[in-house]
């Protein structure tokens, strides 16, 4: 399936993007029932949002060896997390805002892990059966602003930093996905999941086991070397095998 | 006004405790329309709850140059900021749980400012009207996970690790309060929010200026020197001048 959120006139829901190419609403608690209204809308006619509206954004530093590398910082022998408030997120098409107070804002292409039921304490063996899906991301992160607070927050927090979307898709293997990050067409990341230094499942166990994670809630699992800074005028997409791509443009 | 949120059998409502001994639910948009319904519940019939529902928690690390001097870390030339998430709030009365993962989870006094209003790129002039008030917080941190890990966040980020509460406290100075942090009855924290580097209005000022802050969002105002470590069966409270006494036991 891919689902995603959306919006027709006024109202907005949660649905599945069929192969006929219409948006079909889902139905009952989200997303506990994964069943289809039998109406669909054209997707022509529908605004498509971010896919989900989550609680809380964990991300996760340093999951490939090459960026950490690239940064100069050592390869952590338990994950690095970090948080990116709601107001981040941003959906298909809108645009990344450069704030005044930083001159090096970077993308970063991600795997999105979107949790289906709420998670406390499982593990990674059974994590497969709390993720709904996966979506592109972009980790948006003001280099200077990292390098400076050392804390990595504020750099990572600014309003549109978390691009996500167009859908969760299920019913893929999210540790053997190659990633394209392109800006203005020309390819810049190239990575498979493959070499994650900790798995997608691994890590929602490790994260579970701090956090509950909720319906909805996202997972940021790391970006891979290559990583660049944008500028007004840009466009930059995050592209996942079998998973989709977003692309968004940016201003200042 | 003390505003709270409060069960009363299956109900969960806001309201504000009254000088009468009795809670008047808030009625209208909150935290727009502040007016209280014309009936109360006794407050020895309703529990506690926390305060709010933050859709995020923004938390400022080292405000006071006496916890900086004690971390051996130099003081900020800005705010250095980051999250918790929405999961680690607990109510007055809450158990604090200390997790497997961590042999050091210490108490971290301090004065919370919740938001009324949505505020994006407001100036340190313009916030005393979009606060709503003040309660009693603590910052509960893995001390052990925040040296290893180098970003506090898992550190910070347990369940149950923010107790708040128990009331928002409207029409008080925050930036002249005295906060005594006390374990099992022995004061171990004591500083006047005069002594901040970065004042109340200061501070939303500049977190506006990254990530919009809404309705009911938390902000931590940091800790003062003194924080200590707390054991199963321990009993923390965080009593500010004029805003309340928040008192949290601890359990393994």
């Amino acid at each position: 399936m891919r689902i995603g959120r959306f919006s027709y006139k006024e109202q907005v829901f949660t649905g599945n993007l069929s192969d006929d190419g219409k948006v079909y609403p889902l139905t009952g608690e989200i997303y506990r029932d994964i069943k289809t209204a039998p109406y669909g809308y054209p997707l022509e006619e529908v605004k498509v949002l971010a896919p989900c509206r989550p609680s809380k954004i964990v991300c996760v530093g340093l999951n490939y060896r090459d960026h950490a590398e690239e940064l100069g910082l050592p390869v952590p022998d338990e994950p690095v997390l970090f948080l990116k408030p709601p107001t981040t997120v941003i959906g298909p098409g809108e645009a990344v805002v450069i704030p005044p107070q930083s001159k090096q804002v970077d993308f970063e292409g991600e795997l999105a892990v979107v949790i289906r039921y709420r998670a406390k304490d499982i593990t990674a063996e059974e994590a497969p059966y709390y993720i709904l899906g996966y979506t592109p991301a972009n980790d948006v992160t003001a280099r200077d602003l990292q390098k400076k607070d050392g804390q990595w927050t504020r750099a990572k927090s600014f309003d549109t930093f978390c691009p996500l979307g167009p859908y969760i898709v299920t019913n893929v293997d999210p540790n053997n996905l190659t990633i394209n990050t392109y800006l203005n067409g020309v390819l810049k990341q190239h990575v498979s999941t493959s070499s994650f230094i900790f798995n997608v499942y691994t890590l929602v166990s490790f994260i579970s086991k701090v956090m509950t994670l909720l319906p909805g809630d996202v997972i940021l699992t790391g970006t891979p070397a290559g990583v660049g800074t944008m500028l007004d005028g840009d466009k930059v997409e995050v592209e996942i095998e079998n998973v989709g791509r977003l692309a968004n443009p940016v201003i200042e």
